[in-house]
């Protein structure tokens, strides 16, 4: 399936886009999911639901509890344990998300103002830490240190991804290498720890533990390569959502490194005025993705996002045919391809 | 022993002050957890080490990891265990406390540059996050559920103690049972913790463990007030020592409250206009702490703390004399008498 292809595919079948198909397989356990969400968000201090409340509650896809769900299905898991454990999963991933948008000075999320914005630093960076340690609350009542051992290596990764990639941040020199070590940390490592969980739950073999953790690796570089990618997508502006809010901030995306080891000494001025000195007019986000077609970047990004979500699909071979596996495999091709 | 007495006999005997002769008395201990506390702050992203090592190696009386320390060998634990997760509690405690430098935009601690003043609050609020996740690691390697559980919901706790603090701060008319849920949370929750899981690695009875963690959250509470009335203590700033940080910031403590609560209008006027609007001048610090000797606020204040080292003191009465237990009792008599 091309990319033109596939966004008629999405077009033709309404309902049937993006995560949804997946999310109906598993909604009756993503309602007890949210609900639990609900309940443990709670306490005595009133701005700890309000806050939490606004960033979980207020939009969000659940995209890595819907994983969890979904592996534990794909799993033949029967019983309640994932529920609890997917709750965890969005909570570190909430925490995570006020953390980053004080990091980043943020003032809005998905169309909606940030809580920093709305409330300021100090509670995001306080009510964050509250959430993590609620995430650990229910780690703990669930009661399996193998699952600790996984989601707070995870935790660890993501602090480390997250640190990593302030450091890179503004710096054109940045390779490759560093850019996949910060994607493979603060975004595949939750992707990665949410699927494997299902099949820690399901008490299955090692085999189908790292298949499912590869599944997550692999789809989350790839979802996160094609987010990157996406903040210079004509197809993006056009659908009217915002560009190019990663290169006014001078973030480092794979696009970017692409770009600049393909300039010529003119062009890497500009990437060096833009990036790493964040002095930009408003014509330079047209003039960098320009560049960025005629250096053929783009498209070489996606394709670099095609071959970790090839190596995702792979991963999935192991498990028999079920409705739960089809769909898992047409999320990775609907996130991949969304950057047409 | 009144104040004064507790001060001369402090001075007589150099250097069995403060926490010197408890943590005489598992030096060599205490050694093993300093290594660990360097090793396991390792990362490839040299950012982390550094500022961790920052924090947590320059100064700082590691109080919490000697009371882990302390509280095993009090109940006879001859074990391993209690070397990790006392480098564990110190992990949280210095998370904590770079994530309260960021929300008190503090510059200073102990007398040194704080990271956020050395390398911003970006990397201050994400290195935090790192050291709590290790902390995490931490505990999980040590494998006791039971473990986990006191020290995650310490965290929650901890947590949920900065966000109602912030809320309370520059509002005069906090109570003194906010006062106290704050100090209780944020402060001695993690003391309660780090003694508790002595009694824990050493299998003790539910008595002895309940006896220890009575002991660390009434010592934290009492050690918390004094920290509180040493902000407007005049013989700490004839030692040199800094005074009056908390007032300029417009912290609400339990002297504020009671000089508050004991204030004719016009006094109430000036406190509004301190902690309220931080509107002060030079002179405003002494003429608090001159209503608060015209009104005995300090002397009440202290006597607060006594009651609470009181009840601390009372809670070891089960355990049999020993070298340490005495140490135990000795510590809490210097930090609720250095209030003068």
């Amino acid at each position: 399936m091309n990319g033109v292809a596939g966004l008629e595919i999405a077009r033709e079948t309404a309902p049937r886009t993006g995560l949804e198909p997946l999310t109906a397989l598993v909604a009756d356990e993503l309602q007890m999911v949210n609900r639990l969400i609900l309940e443990r968000m709670e306490s005595e201090v009133s701005l700890i639901p309000q806050m939490a409340g606004h960033i979980v509650a207020a939009g969000g896809k659940r995209l890595r509890p819907v994983l969890t769900l979904a592996s534990a299905r794909l799993c033949g898991y029967q019983g309640q344990r994932h529920l609890n454990l997917a709750a965890c999963v969005e909570f570190i991933h909430t925490a995570t998300l006020l953390h980053d948008d004080v990091v980043d000075q943020s003032d809005l999320r998905r169309g909606l103002s940030t809580a920093n914005a709305l409330w300021g630093n100090q509670p995001s960076v306080l009510v964050g830490d509250f959430l993590f340690s609620r995430a650990f609350q229910l780690m703990v009542a669930d009661g399996s240190l193998k699952v600790l051992k996984i989601l707070s290596d995870a935790s660890a990764v993501i602090a480390e991804g997250e640190v990593q990639q302030l450091l890179i941040s503004n710096d054109t020199a940045t390779s490759e290498k560093d850019y996949l070590a910060v994607v493979g940390a603060k975004t595949a490592a939750l992707f990665s720890a949410a699927c494997r969980i299902g099949a820690v739950v399901g008490e299955r073999p090692e085999e189908e533990e790292m298949a499912l953790e590869s599944y997550g690796r692999n789809f989350g570089i790839a979802f996160q390569i094609i987010d990157d990618l996406l903040d210079f997508s004509a197809h993006q502006a056009e659908l009217g959502k915002t560009v190019g809010d990663d290169f006014r901030e001078g973030k480092i995306t794979l696009p970017v490194i692409l770009a600049f080891a393909r300039a010529d000494e003119d062009e890497r001025r500009f990437w060096r005025r833009c990036l790493e000195d964040t002095e930009q007019t408003d014509a330079d986000l047209g003039q960098a993705i320009a560049l960025m077609n005629r250096h053929g970047v783009l498209k070489d990004t996606a394709a670099y996002a095609r071959a970790y979500a090839s190596d995702a699909r792979d991963a999935l071979a192991i498990f028999p045919a079920s409705p739960v596996k089809r769909e898992m495999l047409e999320l990775i091709d609907f996130c991949v391809e969304r950057a047409y």
